[in-house]
């Protein structure tokens, strides 16, 4: 047996008859799927135990196991967030235009499920529902292909999933898992155009970076965030200390991080100090370019490379500015394109940043903390997309639809 | 020198003056392209000459020399063809959502360009033409690479527009072409995420698909086409054999031509003589199913691989179904989710077929040949999409834009 080709199949097969699954009978899929969660709570943990005992047994890391531990209170949450969910409003069906053309055909434009959704994540056994859940509310399939390490846990969740559908009208195998972990099968997956109709990686870096550098089928890329708070000179004390505090330590193991602070000399010349004091008593090891070691000798030099780097940590890159446009010109050259935040009171400064910086989405006077699916309210998230086709930042349910246009008429040939 | 990065770094650097150039700077500079053309039509002329002498000198066939061929009338259509593009209106900057979130911050999405569009063509010079203005027209940077068998008839057109935008306010290096057509710079640029936004390739299945999978760069994906006419049972018999015959045989050679007509048995048993006796008037070879060929003895016998088969010339496979869901399998197993139409009397019968095909553009008494960003009333088409990501169906400029999400806060932190 091929399980790859056999469940990529299968799902394809699904994905009209979900496809056509009402609002309903999507939700009531997704209800069922929360309390079979709750019900087998105890199962799912003791699955999960294998696999963190499998992982101690090979020197997997605390972060990396923490990742992967589930506990009763994580369960509980993964069936609330399914809740969350099915309490959304379902976006397939939509007219999304109509319009009339002079010969008399009548237009619409409606949303669609995508079809069969691959899913390719690393060791995050929350993911498993997140996904699943997110594709059964757009109607779509979902392949599911976790890492060996939580292998256990994904199959416990899974098995989990398919007794609440098989009580539900949705097919059981809406959502399935690929038991082979293997890179040989990965890169198949990579290339299943025939069955896939998009690929969506989550995890780290290496891990995009490779479905992006082999897929065939098209991959909606998330992950690298290099963003920056830039100071402007007529910035609030206060806000901007705070902002940049909080952007670049909140929880700075995420993508909309801020990695470095960027400041206009004229504020700097007053307020530095304030900055450094505050980042200091949050632990942050500051690396600064030769104009903030003018202000601040004890500070650490950057170098180029700082400036490039994701830290992902409570490490930051500083450099003073001269003005907006160096400023603007700095995010220019060694931004990603994620966050991109400016804290200024002067309209004109707050327009050029916004005009001029190309990124997924830019803010006045807010932390890039922000750039997530819940805190824009979309209530949900599968990602937040780095690219610019289909979808770019935070991306809800209509990331997971697709179009087709339905055309009404009467004889109408070509001529 | 190495040209590819040379260029593409020079496009990306550009990207940001274009998106920035106001809406009449841009139809200005097309406006002055047209006129350049025109001007230049004696130059273009001798150019493209070059290219068709050396093609029958490698024993170019016919067609394909006719698709190289530039004419007087040729050159002006595609003057014509850009000045339509300035007369339409400018997607970009629109404002497509905006709303509050209870902590205050306020949000906006805003359409803005693609960044750097690398467009792959083959023969036909027009494509250099129409791939520029689109991409001008929506703030984009253009990398252009087409075949090598239409070199000098591209760069003499590249080398017009030029000269018509140093006359403009748009940067002249918004329009570049890759002189060097090798296929090992092909397969470089369909790796150059550093700086290319999206791959659009323009041609063949064997192009295409070389594209798709090879590119590390997200692809808009056009091309095939296994469309479908199905005659149903209540079908009016002229509206029918009109419609059917239309689909297969007013240009053929295109993706959205039918290569298949079903036909539901009880129309069969009283109009099939008329639907034979119309294709063979217009010197179509029929594939009949063992149905079919009960009904009509003369007509010569289908394979699978007939039904699979996206002709793209005068050769159309045919089969006699027993009812509507028949002819939705039929549809759901060899159709390539491009143009499926339903001729019928029975609204019924419009729904199911709606509801249950997955395609781009579905029909309901029309010709599948109207799928198309003209007959739609886009005004430009830069491709039919034949994938479910960005964009599906016919794209018109909107197609060639992202988003961008700005938010505007009062010092808002993520708690």
């Amino acid at each position: 047996m091929n399980e790859l080709n056999d469940k990529g199949r299968k799902a394809s097969d699904l994905a009209t008859t979900i496809a056509q699954c009402t609002t309903k009978q999507k939700n009531d899929a997704l209800k069922l799927i929360a309390k079979q969660l709750l019900d087998e709570t105890a199962f799912i943990l003791s699955e999960n135990n294998k696999d963190l005992e499998a992982g101690k047994n090979n020197g997997m890391n605390d972060n990396l196991l923490d990742r992967l531990k589930l506990t009763k209170e994580r369960i509980h949450d993964m069936a609330e967030g399914v809740q969350q969910v099915a309490a959304l409003s379902d976006p397939t069906g939509e007219v999304l235009e109509g319009w009339d053309n002079p010969n008399g055909l009548h237009f619409e434009k409606i949303r669609v499920p995508l079809g069969v959704v691959g899913m390719i994540f690393e060791a995050r056994p929350n993911v498993t529902v997140d996904a699943s859940s997110l594709c059964l509310k757009t109607g779509n399939a979902v392949l599911l292909r976790g890492s060996s390490s939580a292998i256990n846990s994904n199959k416990a969740i899974v098995s989990v999933i398919h007794r609440a559908l098989e009580k539900s009208e949705l097919p059981t195998e809406s959502v399935q898992l690929l038991e082979d972990t293997s890179r040989e099968t990965a890169a198949k997956m990579f290339k299943l155009t025939e069955y896939l109709d998009v690929l969506i990686p989550r995890g780290g870096a290496n891990l995009i970076k490779t479905v992006v550098d082999n897929a065939s089928v098209p991959v909606l890329e998330t992950g690298v965030g290099n963003c920056h708070v830039f100071i402007d000179e007529s910035a609030g004390k206060n806000m901007a200390v705070e902002i940049a505090v909080n952007a670049k330590t909140q929880r700075p193991s995420v993508c909309n991080a801020a990695e470095t602070i960027l400041v206009h000399q004229n504020w700097a010349e007053q307020h530095f100090e304030k900055l450094i004091q505050a980042l200091n008593e949050n632990n942050v090891e500051i690396r600064a370019d030769n104009k903030a070691r003018q202000l601040d000798s004890s500070l650490l030099p950057a170098t180029q490379e700082d400036f490039k780097t994701e830290y992902l940590n409570l490490t930051v890159a500083l450099r003073v500015v001269g003005s907006l446009d160096e400023a603007i010109g700095h995010i220019q050259t060694f931004g990603s394109k994620h966050s991109e935040a400016i804290i200024t009171e002067n309209k004109d400064s707050v327009e050029a940043f916004f005009n001029k910086i190309d990124a997924a989405a830019l803010y006045h006077n807010a932390s890039t903390r922000f750039t997530d699916g819940f805190e824009f309210g979309f209530g949900a998230e599968i990602g937040i997309s780095t690219q610019k086709l289909h979808a770019r930042g935070p991306m809800g349910l209509p990331a997971l639809t697709s179009t087709k246009y339905i055309v009404r008429g009467s004889g109408q040939i070509k001529a």
